[in-house]
Order: structure tokens, then sequence, then C-alpha cells
């Protein structure tokens, strides 16, 4: 599904649409949005016909066992993510697991990832990178995490990625302008997709000036550091 | 750009093809193939009439400093990249560092990444997840890379990606599987998008004896490891 209130056209290829008409039962986040983004992407079915198996953070590995069973009998079983891709930063890799360990086809479609846009537009390095999901809320260990972090950016050249939750996005880039070399880059990429869109690279120092003009609280926001 | 020959309207959004048209000036990989993909998207405007700058492994960073002249002039300059995301394990993020440290909007459109494309359907983890780029090519510090890599995965339960040149496919694969320990996954992702595509997730002793059932050689391929 879109990261935000995007039109599908924006970040959905048209293929992934009709492929919808290929699925009557789908593994999805939420059942409210999943049903409305059906709806939106015109899936030509009765929404009410549509088996829905529920996959999210409190879902647990009994309960998704038969979720694939459509399959046996032939179907197709789509997986819809809420914001993004399925199984990147997102609790849908519980079923592609099971799919993979049953020797199931899974078949990735191209969608948006807040974490490619905006590794894509930080001008940091893509050759290398990774993903550390969220940051330690205590506030030494995050210290001590945001420094192991810059420490193999700078050995690796290794772009590090992380996020936060969004109502602490303002103490988290507060405490990178503190914890940080002054030359190290940062880049805050925030609203991805939205008209809101902000994406802005600058060395720590920099932000310890430009951090007072941009408020990133209850933004969805992606933030990467490196050299 | 596509990753490989597939239609357009399976990986890029409607919205990227029209937002060609803002643009008369691309920076682009390669110029041949940059001008059929523009042809191919219905481009309005007459090629002939179009600025192109290089921007691949052999560009300097002096060559690109004019490269974005255009937006001081209030026009958009295009990046696109060959088979798949810009300044993603492509040499694209020359040009979006010069912009980002010239306050120049960067606005980046969601588009076919095989690296996610391969996390997606892996199964492995995808809260943390590493890109690695090319692995050494001496067989030695190969295999202490790989054993490095190993390491990380399990400890950080970090999946590590990375990728090889198509021709030596089949011998990184068979390194994998004598080097990593017994348990440890490998997902073998090849061909992505193309009708030809094969993405499975086995422990390093299952390929043992299932990767004579798989030619690799010159096959575009994403490999993961991890838990």
């Amino acid at each position: 599904m879109p990261i935000g209130a995007e039109e599908l056209a924006a970040s959905l290829p048209q293929m992934n649409l009709e492929l919808l008409a290929s699925c009557r039962t789908f593994i999805v986040e939420e059942l409210r949005s999943a049903r409305r983004f059906l709806k939106r992407a015109g899936y030509p079915y009765p929404i009410d016909d549509t088996d829905f198996h529920l996959l999210n953070e409190h879902t647990t590995h009994g309960e998704v066992g038969g979720y694939l069973d459509a399959i046996a009998r032939g179907e197709n079983v789509g997986l819809l993510s809420e914001a993004g891709l399925p199984c990147v930063a997102d609790p849908g890799g519980m079923i592609t697991r099971i799919a993979q360990r049953r020797g199931i086809e899974v078949v990735p479609l191209v969608g948006p990832s807040s974490l490619m846009l905006a590794l894509m537009a930080s001008g940091l390095n893509g050759q290398s990178f990774a993903f550390n999901g969220y940051l330690p809320v205590d506030k030494s260990q995050r210290a001590s995490t945001i420094r192991r972090l810059e420490e193999r950016a700078r050995r690796e050249r290794q772009t590090q990625i992380f996020i936060e939750a969004p109502y602490r996005n303002n103490q988290l880039l507060e405490a990178l302008c503190t914890v940080l070399q002054p030359n190290t880059m940062i880049c805050v990429a925030t609203d991805l997709t939205l008209p809101t869109q902000y994406i802005r690279s600058l060395t720590a120092v920099k932000w310890q000036k430009e951090r007072a003009k941009v408020d990133l609280h209850k933004r969805n926001t992606v933030f990467l550091i490196g050299e």
C-alpha cells in the first residue's frame, strides 16, 4: 500500500492493481485499511466474499500456520502491508518464511519503500548501507548505539539507516547532533511521498542550527548517518 | 528504469512516466538505453532537443559540476538509472550529494529495487539488514568476508545482502555452501521481475544438493544470508 495519502498512481505500478484480481484471500496488517485499499484500487470482487487473515506484531507463529491453505487448492494468496513493502521493517516476514520453507513460490512486487526513497535522495553512500530498525529508548544506551553506528559508517563507509517512534523524532535528532562527530552527515527524510515531504542532508554541526527550523514531531521520519 | 525487459507497468508507477514530461534535461547512465526508455515511456518532446549528461562509473567529480545548471534557470533535471533505483548500488549518488550540498530539492520516485524485491521474498529478517555490494574476488579474502558477514548476521540478526559479477555467480554460491555453517540460511534471488525469476531460501547444507539443479551463470542474482 502507499506510504501516505498519495495517489495510488504515485507509488504503485499499474500491474500490482491488476494482480489484486488474482487473489480471493489476503493476509493483511489491518482489516479496515486493507478493505479500504482494495475498494480504492478497483478490486473487482465483493469485499464480503473475500477472505482476510490478520498478520501484525501481535500475531503468533501458531496462528499463521493455516494462512496459506488456499495455495494448496491452487489459489494465490496476497500479502498486503500498511505503508510500504511487506517484510521490510514490517511483520510480513513471518509468512514468507513459512512459504519458503514449504517451497511455495513468493512473488515480490515493486512498491514504495521509505528506506529506499530516503537513501536515494540523501546523497549518502548507496553502495553499502544498513537498516537498523529502532534505536534503544534509554538515553545512554541510545548514545552508545549511535556511536557504534557512526564508527561502522566511517570504518566501512556503510550508511546507517534507522527510524524512531514519530513522537520521539525531535529528541532523536537532538541526540544525534550531540553524540555524533561534527562532520558526520545526517540525513532527515520526513513525510516521504506527501506534499510536506522534507529531505535534508547536513553535517551534525550544521544540524545544530538547522534543527530549530524543522519540527519532526509525529511525522514519519527516516534517519541516515554517513560520510 | 525497469530491472529487466518487463513491461513498464510492472515496475513503475504511472506518475513517474508523467513526470518525465517535466524534465528537458536528464542525467543518465547510458545514452542509448535512456533514449530508448524515454521513447517507450511516451516522452512527449523530441529526443534530439533534450539535453543528456552522462553519469556512470567513469564520470569524474569535476565533470558533473555543471549537470545541475538547468536548475538555476528554474527547470527540473531528471536522474535516470539503468535497471533499478538511482544511487542504490548505482553511481547516481554523486549528483544527489552535490544537490544536497547546494540545497537543491531532491525528489525520489518509487521504482524497482532488486535488493528490496529479494529481501521481501526471502523470508529472512527484514527488520535489520545490510547491503554490502560486491564481495572480494580473491578466494581467501572472499571466504573471510563471508565468515565476517555470517558472524554479523548471527550476532545482530542482521540479514546480509550482496551481489556478484553475473559470470561468477555459480562460484559464489559454491563458496557460500562451503564456508557457511550448515544451518545458515542462504537466499538466491535470480532474474528478478523476469519470467525466469527464481527466489529460493534454504540452509547452506540443503543448497549443497540443490545448487546442481540451478544455473546462475550470467543471470543477475542477489544473495542474502541470515537466520
